[in-house]
């Protein structure tokens, strides 16, 4: 048992083998582990604080303006989620099939939800009948399952944890208002908890969701020049409403339908945490959404006092709400010092005799590994909250300034495989809106069409075909 | 459609038909809805803010005690299921069974989680070494799945919401701690957040979990006089260690097993609120669990500065933490009332043109119909929310009182017959401990023992047999 030596975790370097590197740090960080059935994986406690913290900033976010959860049952009957054509079509070969219940095989088989759409339609043609029940805004926290052939942990897996929103309006313009609306919560949310800069635009035909009219989306840039693919809000106009049958009587006496919408972010963010912000000591995490903040170790923490200071200061940084903790284990400093940051924690504060002496303590950043010295004074908690501050920002800045140096406009096709073949991240290319140039470039490159920049101005030929273009498209290759 | 009329949703009276009055109840609240599965419901936003808040507080207990949430696959292979003999055999007859997956059949089929303890125990296997890694305490809020034949809303599904905690020790003593730290975590907040008195105590040999050493319960008690398990808490020794191999190396340098507990308790609660305190106009809300505390009802809400009253104490009671909204639809107020009434809103507090002349409001208890004039001062928010508090104090001790008064003691078969069918509730028995005693008395009166009040004081016989007795047990009919 290695025990007061220091802690020799190493990981393979981001450079040698990033998706090695990628489920090292997955692994060694203790976000998650392998279960027996293939693409399940367990949300360890560190990787499931994560996703707590993640769902405590956005479902205040979603009460605020006016969202409800609610919880729709797990399991889907097979001609349920038959009923929106292109819907079923992009769903039927993932699903996995519950076909005996009890002791019994099922009449009619259940389908574990792949996503909720048909339920809530369901439930909402059951349950409107005025414009008085309008607007509904409902959302669910679960998980879903697809079937994946290819797996990997919180980028693609047979189930993994979301939320869906799914909501209903009178009109279509309200309810492409709250489409965009959910779209810029999903980018602020990426921002200003994750420290994490999103492109964002609206997905091509081929792109978007299965069953929908427009799919908006929002793109992460990886360490590796890859796109993630991090959250959708989508419009669907009354086709699902159709379908389903979901009609009010308006203010004007006129029978209608209903306008939808339907959007969601996935554990698919711990994976754009871990790719953006990680490094070759493992995991970075951002001040705001890091579980722990501040790692007080002390250092010969036997001697008189250490230990007692270390709790002492361990609680006057709780009072001003600074997430905070003592690692008093039995091990060596060197090795608490390699599991913090291994855990991204972003700074850790070491506190021995010497310190106590000369009332201070040493404060070392996760980001840059900086080591400040700083006195132990009732200004220390204040101190640290700017600092935590500041760390976001910087690695904002850093995230801004690599994305801003990965974004290349391309003109023709032969320049645009050279920068994806040398440099990577996204191209903007104009695009004629013909989905055989789209697939041609995906099959030529393995670059897929991300999303329209809705606020490029267009001009130039699509480099496939030589059209007119009608778009510029980020293309990348993505996770 | 109708609108400025008298909302007129009555609904089965208690005494009349006490089932029917519950799924009345259930329904027109709008705290859940039927799905096209049979025993799948749908949680609608009352029901599930409801479940959000027992959460919120159960989940800040549960960290203070050094619980860590987590989050295990949704499926489990047939196989690991099979690992500990007692517990198959109890959950075989109730799985839902995944067997196609994508477009393929399964190799090996999957079960939809019953309960999680074979997932915890592969993990803890395969994660712990050393007593440093001890103890691990662990929970999951997740849904579950058991097919049932029998189905009623929040009592009995085939798919629950619960909470799941999974613990293991180094010892035995701890474990045992554990096992009684949760079982008193849940009567606190049966208690302290839900107004609900419960009785606590060990389940039989019969009764206990499949796989446990122990079981211990709290039970409430429902209008009608039956029972209501509500929550359960296991010891489980050392078995499912044994079966899935979760050793660790102690400080002696042994290898020994874990000691294991787990606990969980499930959206019963909200049939446990429902049926201790509801009546014939509806819902009646204990206000720490409340979603809405105060309903604000403007009266001629068009006539100048109502509306602008109504928000301003809106924003005023917000302000000092108590949970309120206006009710500013284009209902009339009576419609309003029974809407308020119905969902068990404990306060109602009415603002008219005359009020704001007088500078006064009107409010309303739904506990018992009281109502109270205030000054629209700056003292109106303290006042109610220590309101709030009495009223807390009140329904706990009204149902305190009713659960005292249906505690009697019985030492013949007779006199039990008579007491379970004239006044229900808990009949206290002195019981030899064979099983064989247990079960007439349940083949015979439908009432099942509910747990050994391991606080009583031993004497007399059992009355079926005339052995001496072994325990004093509580027995009811039961949901």
């Amino acid at each position: 048992m290695a025990n007061n030596k220091v802690k020799n975790d190493a990981i393979t370097s981001r450079d040698v083998d990033f998706a090695k590197w990628y489920t090292d740090v997955c692994r060694k960080a203790e976000l998650m582990d392998y279960s027996s059935v293939k693409g399940f994986i367990i949300y360890r406690p560190y990787g499931y604080a994560l996703w707590e913290m993640i769902q405590a900033y956005m479902d205040k976010k979603f009460k605020e303006t006016g969202h409800e959860n609610v919880y729709m049952p797990m399991l889907i009957p097979e001609s349920l989620l038959q009923k929106e054509a292109d819907h079923v079509e992009g769903f039927a070969p993932e699903c996995a099939v519950v076909t005996r219940g009890g002791l019994d095989n099922l009449e009619e088989n259940l389908i574990i939800r792949p996503t909720s759409e048909t339920l809530f339609c369901e439930h909402y043609a059951k349950i409107v009948n005025s414009y008085r029940d309008l607007p509904k805004l409902y959302n669910q926290w679960c998980s879903v399952v697809r079937w994946e052939k290819t797996t990997r942990p919180f980028l693609r897996g047979s189930e993994f944890l979301w939320q869906e929103g799914h909501t209903i309006h009178a009109t279509e313009e309200e309810a492409r208002a709250e489409t965009m609306q959910m779209l810029d919560i999903y980018e602020e949310t990426s921002r200003n908890l994750l420290a994490i800069p999103m492109v964002t635009g609206k997905k091509t035909e081929r792109e978007k969701f299965a069953g929908a009219e427009e799919t908006y989306t929002i793109e992460a840039l990886m360490h590796d020049g890859k796109a993630l693919q991090s959250g959708t809000s989508h419009y669907f106009g009354d086709g699902f409403a159709k379908a389903f049958g979901i009609q009010f009587l308006d203010k004007d006496n006129k029978q209608k339908y209903v306008h939808q919408t339907s959007w969601g972010v996935s554990t698919r963010l711990l994976g754009a945490i871990i790719m953006v912000h990680g490094d070759d000591n493992g995991l970075v995490l951002p001040p705001r959404v890091a579980p722990t903040q501040v790692m007080i170790i002390p250092i010969q923490q036997q001697k008189d006092g250490v230990l007692d200071k270390a709790y002492e200061l361990e609680q006057q940084l709780k009072a001003h709400g600074i997430r905070v903790k003592v690692d008093a284990t039995d091990k060596s400093p060197g090795w608490k010092f390699s599991e913090a940051e291994m855990r991204g924690i972003p700074l850790r504060l070491e506190v021995g005799p010497r310190d106590l002496e000369n009332g201070q303590c040493v404060v070392a950043k996760r980001v840059n590994g900086e080591k400040i010295t700083l006195s132990l004074d009732e200004n220390l908690s204040q101190t640290l909250l700017q600092l935590l501050d500041d760390i976001h920002e910087e690695m904002y800045q850093k995230a801004l300034a690599f994305r801003n140096d990965h974004i290349t406009n391309a003109k023709t096709f032969e320049e645009f495989k050279d920068i994806l073949n040398t440099k990577g991240g996204y191209i903007k290319l104009p695009w004629c809106g013909d989905e055989e140039c789209e697939v041609r470039i995906k099959e030529e490159t393995a670059a897929t069409s991300r999303c329209i920049d809705t606020e490029a101005q267009v001009d130039g030929v699509c480099p496939i075909c030589g059209k007119k273009a009608k778009h510029i498209v980020y293309f990348a290759r993505a996770y």
